[in-house]
């Protein structure tokens, strides 16, 4: 059954019974039944109410029980002690869907959970589907099913935004400000406490709905991760989804036993995982209506390359420092354009790019100039600044905009400024779907967003390996180890898991005494690296544990004399130290997993070596990562500059890399025991051949045996 | 002479000359003359035009020379080919002050140029001081000098901030926007072309107009970076000066020989000088006026600990988040607030902080709680987010919110969200001096910036240290070098430099041959470096020519013959190995210099070694600095965890380190010579006396000298 399963008896249904419906001014109930009325539902609205006999002019019943018709959704606007009740009735009248408004559940603690759960199972027993409880109600704008089951005092446009909510105050906040906007919606739903339908069962509902183009969302907790990803991957391909996701703070701090734990906060699993289904993530309500404007009413442009126009100086030279500052590409215009500006515009005019056609500049030179930047081939989206002067026809200029803008595919963005500012010229643009922006600073970073949206959309579905090897001997010693209670594998025997899986590692060998050690160091070579071992010693570096670059007997014999008396002077039992080959002219590189408590397993790469948590220098992607997550990881990374070669080395072979990376991604899905894994450093070298993990650390949880 | 002499002539004029004034609709001639008369210029208007009898119902004069009475100020409006002759005349008839609108001078090229020169030498020849030319011109509020002098469409409120801004259309938007958020200025200037009066000389002004509190400065260049830090940092320890710096992007690359120098993007010396003076840097218009509102209207808090007051879920999360995103405090309030607060609102109400009192919250409620929170002495301001509910009384809240205010010295800063926004409510706040924001996040912003503003006033002057030795040795030498043609100084002779300056460097000796290395190394001790040194050997290390931690004889004989193996084979002539005590158990850092264009001297400090370029852990000051400038550097740093021990290694002794940042600071006033240099690394240890220069880099500009 598909998530979205029986929506339509929620968004599109053809009865309505508001149970809790009254008459009296500044109730719930009341606002609720008003606003259906009012906004013009398409349907029949039976109001359900034992106290009245009428309301709003319609009919009173005083059971749901007892409406002669049909009821698709019911609307619950009764105290929580009634309403599961109220509930059950449903159930037997045979309702499809049911909004409860009323809150007192969940939210409020123990007591409240009991509740939810016991209206849960009424629900579920029914074969209904519910919103809420404690949310704000559905609204739904086309002309064939209009209907406001929400007690908001804004009524929202009809337009092409789907909106979810999990906060009732900011949905309506947020369709307040919409409205002031102009921006419309085609559906919107505040989802409360989540009981039943989530946004996920909405994203899976507005995927196929024709009338929404873009989503909305604003977040505070995710209850299904995986499937969130699994929905807004596919989305993405088609619709834009924009997300606000807040209570980034509120979790507090985890302890964990590996770098990749301590580097992982609590929001970077939000962040990857909008990162790896297209999702565009803003930082306030503020930049969240600048997106939902531009993709309302705009093309995706199809690259980075902006044309700025201006008949303003300080202005535009605002507009060119906010989009370069960002990252796009303020291009150098075509010379035919360049020519034609320069034909057609007065000498003291700037024919670069940002374009500055001074304040004498007329609705025909806005015509021409726009003309010629949206046919330039090097251009792909434009900004238009425009400050009225006293002598310039400002409707004219907002008609050349308008009139050019209908001549190309490329986007506009357009900010009109002094005088400008909120003026029957602005006006006209809004109304034409030109969104204007009160300053410049806010058009760069909204098509920095619809960039990164076009790339995504144009991004290769990934490639994902097969299995590798070794699983059953994995696991069985994984077990073993977990069974006999220990939880933290280091050193050699974690070295020895991950070799199993297939990622290089330098061995190491346990000497029993000096002379065992020479003979190892013989076998493996000088230079090697000397580590003091034992059972739990996690921190053999904080104590010099590790001695590197030991190049002869003589040094290895002081070196092995000095760790042991380390271990007996920090009594540590059953310490031996081991011989490891030294693995030279390579980058050290951090790779690691952590087991994120919302989001699931985290992998990790970085910039490795002792100063890992000092530079955090680190990206995350969630698993399963395909061969393309790999390789952009690294992307992501300031170190990638010291791997593709920096001042005279050699380009490193970053394939032993990714695939250590893409073996750790199919580790953690294979082995739900291990909750988090470091390997640090791997030493990434020019010669792919001798690349190799050095040391290790894996943490056992027991209980995921 | 102050370099707001005479200001009071353009500020404070008795009697004001338009020259070119008209009264023909669509002509700045006419709006400027409109402006001045409608806005109530408390003196007498003289406008002036050969063509005109009566202009706006004044008597019009053919010529300034024909006013009987004596000119404070005159308002240039011709012609520019007519501009110096009015100027002329100006000067004639003893004009104290004139401001030039027109524009086609400098700005337009040479030509331009001529004409600015002219005019300024004529200027110059009277005394008289000149705003513009190019410019929008200039407004005081004050009731004893009313006076607005622009073609501005919108008329300024009274308040109590002065606004410079270098663009006059970015000034309009600016004072059209501030007067739909009710915010109002003392006086207000634009600057045009700068050609006498700059933004140094308003700052100089302004500094002792008791009805200017706030400065906003809006600048494109800066034409004396020194004066501006002068006076900057003196206005801030009093008044809060908040600037738009642009023209961020226009300088495109400069070809640099230093890491100091690639590491210094164009902006890098705005910011330094911003944060040296304790100017408020903004990063948009909007965040300008976020900010103005604020300090217009609030005290500044005297901490970053801010407690946060909703009726609402889900807004104060986004207000939490964004607080503590941003690195306020989001305090444990007192337990005695608590109690209060827990006594007086509903189980279901959330009592830590944020303060959550849910939709049922009373104007009662809101009165306790914020008089609770605001004499919470964990507190120090106080952030109000508010969605009106149907049944709360919008009004009332906010009475409860003036109220409280009026008895606390905390600022407040307001959110009405959703049916609140632009409501009577939010209105009621505006007008009694409160605040009012869309969103959440803003404030989170203005906050942090207020604290940031709070805790420059507080902070000590600076200790700066007395000079140091060897400055004619070295100047002596330097010149010598450079006389010589050399513009490189390297190795052994750039730490030479530095050494005869006061900083400990590793010194380095040249060996003749084999032999005299190894009688080299012994007396400096294995182990030690081997480097390949030549002239103009700019890259060692991209070839191999830095070999660390040779240990021994065979070692040293070793790697002698690879390096004088490589100088054969790349060809280098005069190449010799030099030997050097290696300096081990440190952390290497970076430190440097190099002359911007625009700000003169930046010294730069950050993680060293190879991957400077790489990791870019840099922070950036201009000299001179004072101690605690040079510990604030590294507060900048990640590295700065290195620096005070990390993952069990000693803390490191700072001292070397900042006296040889100190050493820098002085030595590059001392030497115009150097205009970039770069010590790299110096390693710092844990004891002091070990710190050691081991690489510098020394680029002479001949010109200089």
């Amino acid at each position: 059954m598909r998530l979205s399963a029986g929506l339509d008896k929620i968004f599109r249904p053809k009865s309505i019974a508001i149970v809790g419906a009254t008459a009296r001014k500044g109730t719930i109930g009341r606002e609720i039944t008003h606003n259906l009325i009012s906004y013009g539902f398409t349907g029949k609205v039976f109001p359900v109410n034992p106290a009245a006999e009428v309301i709003h002019s319609i009919k009173c019943y005083p059971s749901i029980l007892d409406i002669p018709d049909e009821i698709d959704l019911a609307i619950i606007v009764v105290r929580k002690d009634l309403v599961l009740n109220v509930i059950e009735e449903c159930g037997q009248k045979g309702v499809g869907g049911v909004v409860v408004i009323t809150s007192g559940f969940k939210e409020v603690g123990p007591e409240g959970l009991k509740r939810e759960q016991a209206l849960m199972e009424r629900v579920r027993h029914y074969g209904m589907r519910i919103i809420g409880p404690n949310c704000f109600g559905v609204i739904n704008t086309h002309p064939d099913f209009v209907m406001n089951a929400t007690f908001s005092r804004t009524a929202p446009l009809e337009g092409k935004i789907g909106f979810m909510s999990q906060s009732g105050a900011l949905g309506e906040g947020i369709l307040n400000h919409a409205r002031k906007l102009g921006i419309g919606f085609s559906m919107f739903a505040s989802v409360g406490n989540k009981a039943d339908i989530s946004g996920n069962a909405l994203l899976d509902y507005w995927r196929d709905d024709p009338a929404t183009q873009i989503i909305l969302l604003y977040l505070e907790s995710f209850g299904a991760p995986e499937t969130f990803t699994k929905i807004a991957r596919d989305i993405t391909k088609i619709k834009p989804i924009i997300a606000v996701k807040s209570g980034k703070t509120t979790a507090g701090a985890r302890a964990t036993a590996s770098h990749t734990g301590a580097l992982a906060g609590y929001d970077i699993g939000v962040d990857a995982l909008f990162d790896q289904c297209g999702v565009l993530r803003v930082n306030s309500i503020e930049e969240l209506f600048d997106l939902a404007k531009a993709f309302d009413q705009q093309p995706v442009p199809k690259g980075n390359r902006v044309a700025i126009l201006t008949n303003a100086g300080g202005p535009g030279i605002l507009a060119t420092d906010a989009a370069a500052g960002i990252g796009l590409d303020v291009v150098r215009l075509d010379p035919k354009t360049i020519e034609v500006l320069k034909a057609n515009l007065p000498p003291e005019a700037a024919t670069g790019n940002p374009v500055d056609m001074i304040a004498s500049a007329t609705p025909d030179q806005f015509e021409m100039a726009l003309d010629s930047l949206s046919a330039d081939q090097n251009v792909d989206a434009l900004i238009v600044v425009f400050v009225p002067p006293i002598m310039i026809d400002e409707m004219g200029v907002a008609d050349a905009i308008i009139k050019t803008r209908a001549r190309t595919d490329k986007p506009y963005l357009t900010c009109f400024m002094g005088p400008g500012e909120g003026s029957a010229g602005a006006d006209r643009l809004k109304a034409a779907g030109i969104p204007v922006y009160t300053f410049p600073e806010a058009i760069a970073n909204t098509y920095k967003m619809m960039v990164k949206y076009s790339s995504w959309q144009k991004s290769p579905a990934g490639t994902f390996p097969l299995a590798g090897p070794g699983v059953a001997e994995v696991r069985e010693s994984l077990v073993k180890m977990s069974e006999a209670g220990k939880n933290m594998v280091l050193g050699g025997e974690a070295l020895d898991v991950i070799s199993k899986c297939g990622i290089p590692v330098a061995p190491l060998w346990a000497a029993k005494d000096m002379e065992q050690a020479f003979n190892l160091a013989e076998v493996v070579g000088y230079p090697v690296v000397l580590k003091l071992e034992a059972e739990g010693l996690v921190h053999k570096t904080e104590i010099g544990g590790v001695i590197p670059d030991v190049r002869n007997d003589t040094e290895l014999r002081k070196h092995y004399k000095t760790l042991m008396g380390r271990a007996e002077e920090k009594q540590i039992a059953g310490a031996r130290v081991v011989v490891q080959a030294m693995v030279k002219g390579g980058v050290e590189m951090v790779l690691g997993m952590v087991r994120d408590p919302q989001f699931g397993p985290l992998i990790m790469c970085g910039l490795g070596g002792v100063f890992v948590e000092v530079m955090k220098d680190v990206a995350f992607k969630l698993p399963p990562l395909s061969e393309e997550d790999a390789l952009e990881m690294l992307q992501h990374l300031k170190a990638k500059r010291l791997l593709t070669g920096y001042r005279g080395s050699a380009s490193m072979d970053l394939k032993p890399l990714t695939d250590a990376l893409l073996t750790l991604s199919r580790l953690v899905e294979d082995f739900p025991l291990i909750s988090e894994l470091d390997i640090n450093p791997f030493v990434v070298c020019a010669d792919g051949a001798k690349s190799r993990a050095i040391d290790a650390r894996i943490v056992l949880d027991g209980r995921a045996v």
